[in-house]
């Protein structure tokens, strides 16, 4: 390992702006105007159209190259956005000035996990348009640029039966990963807790496959709220409320017990609040299981079966079983001992308002910089290459280099 | 200071069972009957009776003495418990044999902050009810025994321009502290973020008396569910995105920067989550102000009036308004300096089932006897002495000391 080695980051969570082409390319001619697909307006703006409804961009969601005076949560056209934002070959020249090795996207229009064909009034069709994205995922994104993109696709999250079959097509195109909500309740859908095991199709294929669930930060579709009147800056810096909740959830739901190869990652959860709530869980579960267990775990059966309480090691299975990563999380790396050194990956967010682009490499090795070079190695990119079983591209040759 | 100076704590989280004379040798004798009083079962259980309820006192309000294995949420009867929890006289025993120099006590069938005589049919006889309780808290179970128990008192969260009279009654019998929620909108009342002010009246009061406003995490009465059929050793570490989310709601409240006395302690909440969500407002604030700014803070006249965002320092109004306690939280402990000595308290949370009672002082010395022995101090005892201004009684000496 050479220091030249560490010059360089594997973020696991950065998004796309999908390009106008990606459905209306994919379906069959007759269906190009149901599929998602973009108009324009006479002022300029541009919308994805889609079942009936029209969703504009977000300039939140496309900040990159702006100064945070210039953040506006504004609808944005396209015209607008560097074109990194939606272009795969613009976006390595992007990564290549930040020091960004590889990426893993998640998309945008489809939301975090594929809500928009879950709510589809047509999801026949739905699947249709998911298993398109899919394929120019693997196809088009990351196949424009070998070993710089870590391939995450999308599942029907209304059928694990046909989501574990979409899991397997894809698996042999070589996706490694899938998106799933860090909590399906607010999105109507039964929980990992399901007494009928709901999602046991799709987990026994993760598991099978080997493919990583990513769960976005707000996958859920909820939107954090102290209270009803809460400002908004006191309501985003509790966005983790939700990535913790999804930690906890995991750890004693019986899946890992019952699936043990499923790994999860805590996809811009970040890591600083890892160790209290490691902690804690271990207190509670330490003092409170006894008359838990003599209750029946509350009646939830699909854990019952599975945990065996007495024995059952909290921070054992969150280092077999979690990843967590980290944009600029301070208390995080400095509590990296509690955490886990092979259970942190780093993530750039671009081109979203928390990104540290350009400067993104240089943000992480400030932080990370005193570390061991293996433990700085494991951050960059080590951990992420095992866990999604990716082997990145060698690093560019700059002009300036 | 002398090594035995810290052999003792001031606990700033502890519960008392009401004794069952509370309100009836203190309201008038024709009122007896319609004040919560006590009633028998056949079966040998006891129940609070006030306004056409009965509330039984759960096993797990009352576990000191009890093994873990022992814990139970059933039904406990006054006999089977310790005295201590509801005798001052007894509980100064329990406290001496744990090292508890003195101890702040919530109630228990008022609820958190009261909440039993706010849902009350009669607010006005609810109001006599309170000041019952707060005679009682400071002429008996304080003034049993001086320098040892802290006084803290309820207010009707109904009406805040009482609130301020009591308040003012209450600080003249010498109170330092009274009990309100860390999330009052599930109460069906308006946040510390209301357009109208409804609590200015509340806080004025307690800026210009000094009084402590006191939020134990559950005051809200809001149970934490991660999902509706998450199992209840997930839901229950979760509990501290109820402080987690009362610290960030306060902090952009501008509350003190309208009260600038204000202090507010975060009771039974812990510790080790405040390092991460100090940073992570201090990130919001730096990005995404500039925008929020323009949207006029989201519409929040109350916080816009007097919060300046381009000079709001997160860290600096932490450490001037907020205090955390902890009962045993190494990885709070470890950060320690990310969060501040001068804001840290311990507690003992006697006699509730995260208790670490009885050996209340050795828990706490494991956790922070490596401290220079300044910290120690403040951590044990200094800041809450200083924050409830509050002078304890000489440790006593033990028969065995």
């Amino acid at each position: 390992m050479t220091d030249a080695s560490l010059d360089w980051l594997i973020s696991v969570d950065d998004h796309i702006l999908e390009p106008p082409h990606v459905w209306v390319d994919r379906v069959s001619a007759k269906d190009r105007d149901r599929a998602p697909h973009m108009e324009h307006d006479d002022d300029g703006l541009d919308y994805w159209v889609y079942d009936g409804n029209r969703y504009p961009s977000s300039g939140l969601s496309a900040v990159a190259g702006k100064s945070k005076e210039e953040f506006s949560p504004e609808p944005l056209p396209y015209s607008e956005m560097r074109p990194g934002c939606y272009d795969p070959k613009a976006r390595l020249e992007d990564m290549d000035r930040a020091g960004i090795l590889a990426s893993l996207c998640f998309p945008t229009v489809t939301r975090f996990c594929g809500q928009l064909f879950m709510e589809a009034s047509d999801r026949e069709f739905g699947f249709v348009c998911l298993q398109a994205y899919n394929d120019w995922m693997i196809e088009e994104w990351c196949g424009s640029a070998p070993g710089r993109y870590i391939p995450l696709v999308l599942i029907p999250m209304w059928d694990p039966p046909l989501a574990a079959k979409e899991l397997e097509r894809c698996a042999g195109k070589g996706a490694t990963s899938f998106a799933f909500s860090e909590n399906p309740a607010p999105l109507g859908l039964p929980t990992i807790h399901d007494q009928d095991r709901y999602w046991d199709p799709v987990m026994a294929a993760a598991n099978d496959l080997e493919l990583v669930v990513s769960m976005y930060v707000g996958s859920s579709s909820q939107v954090p709220q102290i209270a009803p009147d809460a400002p908004f800056l006191a309501n985003l810096p509790w966005g983790a409320m939700r990535t913790s909740g999804a930690m906890l959830s995991w750890l004693f739901s019986g899946m890992f017990e019952r699936f043990p190869k499923l790994k999860i990652a805590l996809s811009e959860g970040e890591i600083g609040w890892i160790p209290y709530y490691l902690e804690r869980a271990e207190q509670v579960l330490d003092k409170q299981r006894h008359w838990v267990k003599k209750m029946g775990f509350l009646g939830h059966a699909a854990a019952d079966d599975t945990l065996d309480l007495d024995s059952f090691d909290v921070r054992g299975t969150f280092r077999e079983h979690i990843y967590g990563c980290f944009i600029d999380d301070a208390h995080g790396i400095k509590s990296l001992d509690e955490i886990g050194e092979d259970n942190v990956m780093c993530e750039t967010d671009y081109p979203h308002s928390d990104s540290t682009w350009p400067d993104c490499i240089g943000v992480v090795k400030r932080r990370i910089g005193h570390l061991p070079t293996e433990t700085q190695y494991k951050l960059l990119r080590g951990n992420a290459e095992r866990l999604y079983r990716f082997l990145p591209a060698e690093p560019p040759v700059l002009a300036d280099a």
